[in-house]
């Protein structure tokens, strides 16, 4: 027996769709979808961020990512514009009418992010935070579970049915890269766990081949890989000026690259039969 | 030049020495003492828990441990019992005179516990949960870090840093396995962390064989292991009935055999010179 | 600077492209072609072999593997049917025409292998073997390289350069899964590696995913994935009765799902504009 | 049920004791026993190999390490004299009448090596080169097995087999530290695979906290905790001059640091009541 219940498909067969919607968009996150969320690792400034997200819009990108209260492994880094940027987050998402994601650390935060964001984040280094996790099952809002560095994918789905057995349907799985021994990348992509989840679970699941890799060279065949492996979409960091960027710069795509991934990222979901042409 | 500034030799060559004090005893952790922390994992109810306290103390135990506020991987497991065992750990800590340390997961709960126990302990799973350490920084209380499950030792000292920056200097580092392929033992304990830490920091160490090895019967000879490294204490769980505990019971100590470590662990550190006999 | 010279795209920026030629069919590795590799784990038999040979041919797999020295954790498992094995191998070679692949585990064995198979596979328990690759380099044979379970792709690509400074540059690189902390799969398929390695080295770069995952379910999704993120093949376990093997039937796939598999991979191919349609 | 038998403990509860014996002098290692192996990584001349063979045998140390078929990760680096070394290695043997213990890498120096040292080592990256380890079981020569870098204890104990079911009883086991994610040592001691052996087997087991640290400084704390969580020995790397070592410099004691460590050893056996004061 399964030792996660409302999170396995023995539970729940058809597949979750989780649906998000501003007042001028509406997307959907799942099977029979490929969604593609970009934007800045961390918003820098509001004139910055109105630019990328435009050229995102422009681009095809259908939900917006940027970071505001950052975790930082240093006290002494960047750590976010904290609510100053959460302002930014939502005049942008006025303007441009796409849904937004930002990652939640504090408890504290949650009443001024549930009225700003469009989707919770929970970062790899939160999810075994289970008063967070608790936090997040009280909400009718999606929240965006990344996977733990070390995590097996049993305590993923375990911190998943923490939010679940609250009450909140909207579980949306990212798997980020785990801690191996290599060197070379900043982490290792586990495109097994993307196809074995599909079986064990009927939550959405996303790849970020940004965190994983590190390197911008790699984001581009990883994100084809993860939608040839079954996943529902991908979640990437693009930087008008990577080399300039406060943070994660080396791994960020540029305008031009992500337009590139983009294409190669429908093609393959049309093959697959996951969207139409 | 290390990324951690203060909690490095270079910022500071002398020992960090921790104490702590009761009404009735004062008990010291760092280079130059052996501390022994001792109890159940999970604070059952007050009767059990007075009981096991009085065999601790008469055993020589420094510092009671027990957990009201549990971490648990699974939704559904016993996760403690919550602000009512914060009044039983206050009652034994009055009639024992033992001081006591207990895990804070969730910032709402830091003024219960700051009234009532000795030491706050960060669980593995939350040494990343930055706004947690931001608050541990600005207490007057000593804090023990447990190092996370994937966390590297620079990662570790770095989280340290983040209590250290805000002003609290009293920051103990517990090494308690970090995450392997090796599916025989919980965890595989780190022992040269242990001898590494001593040239890095200034910080005391201490060792949790408990949760590292996951089996009793190697609670023993990693405890011994620990302090022939350079630990500074350990911290164990023991129950007075193994089988019937509520989580852990598998790798509890009965009160015999806490007796036969606690005697091996002292003659240990009497021969490195660490202790006086 | 590479510690890793002859292997290096620096050295050699063109794709290393290899050739395998029998009496009546000749197959390339390397980009711009998309090779299959199947066949059984083990050769249990010549009726067998043959049969599943056969329908592989008509299914337009381009090279048959098939085990006869067999490398096994335990001594009391099944180790192949040795030389036996190796003349049903040159039988089943004769009469389809297929080139044929093995593994070689000792020097001992290399003049009966050479004579009789294609590709010399070295596995990865051996993959740091290093006299045994100081004889693959003294051949003007294929060699196939696997990945060992813990090496970092630089060690890695050090084995590879024990060959080519032996003076054979037909080395094959094959990503068969990592050892990580997962127990839910076998092995962690290293999907960023093949990127990576696609950058840094010319040498042609296969997958195996019925290894690196262990269950036939996820062999065809992470199949998918290696040739998206850029690999130059795919080897298999295929087996006409995949529970009565006598090896690994849980990662094999039948006949039908290899046929699945297979027009999968090539329309991926195509569309990568990897090869024509 | 174990998938290992002849290695276990419900095989054979008591410890196994090897004798090792020269012209001149008789070692054990086993249980009741601790046994100190020390020399240079690689041999690199006679002169220096009889300097540091005389000065460890004044210090006490019973048996002689030294390389002379050394594996390397990269084809480029020093690999040993090689049959010189046996040359050198035989004559410093006969002078001090200490045992000798050196790697063998491939089955074609068997009959030079099983003339002239005491006992043969497999080296971590051939744990699994099972056709090496079939020959170490029909010999009547002591075997070192070296665990792999990323074998866990069931593979470690089954490679034993291997030697063990050929016929040779004379099997030891050296713990080395594994591979992990932790980048500031070379490798993780396993110190509770030390402990959980004594539960599961009857083999002695060695720990070489020079390979497994990587760093002079860690090889005292470190063998310290070998010796108390019950290892049966220590394998260490000395040098007169660890800077102008051709390999391994860095883990290599100088003389006076490993008096050092003997004594405290040696201190720690007797208060374990391992050996007699």
């Amino acid at each position: 027996m399964r030792s996660f219940a409302l999170a396995s498909r023995e539970y729940k067969a058809q597949d979750t769709i989780v649906e998000i919607s501003t007042s001028r968009k509406t997307v959907f996150i799942g099977e029979g979808y490929c969604t593609i969320i970009a934007g800045p690792c961390a918003i820098e400034g509001k004139e910055d961020y109105l630019t990328i997200a435009r050229i995102l819009e422009a681009s095809g990108a259908h939900i917006l990512r940027g970071g505001v209260f950052k975790p930082r492994t240093s006290p002494y880094s960047f750590k976010g514009l904290g609510s100053e940027g959460v302002k930014i987050i939502t005049e942008v998402r006025e303007i441009t009418g796409l849904p937004v994601i930002t990652e939640i650390m504090d408890v504290r935060d949650l009443d001024l992010l549930y009225e700003n964001v469009d989707i919770l984040q929970i970062g790899s280094r939160n999810m075994q935070n289970f008063t967070l996790l608790e936090e997040m099952g009280k909400l009718d809002k999606p929240v965006m579970l990344k996977r733990g560095l070390s995590a097996t994918i049993e305590e993923w789905l375990l911190a998943a049915e923490y939010i679940l057995s609250g009450g909140n349907e909207k579980v949306i799985l990212c798997e980020r890269g785990i801690r191996t021994f290599e060197p070379y990348t900043r982490n290792t992509v586990d495109i097994g766990a993307v196809a074995l989840l599909k079986h064990l679970s009927h939550l959405p699941i996303i790849v970020d081949p940004s965190h994983a890799t590190g390197r911008w060279q790699m984001v581009i065949p990883v994100a084809r890989a993860a939608i040839a492996a079954g996943a529902d979409g991908i979640m990437v960091e693009v930087h008008q000026n990577p080399d300039m960027a406060l943070s994660d710069g080396k791994q960020s795509l540029t305008p031009d690259n992500f337009n590139k991934m983009f294409d190669q990222i429908v093609q393959l979901a049309v093959l697959d039969g996951k969207i139409k042409p």
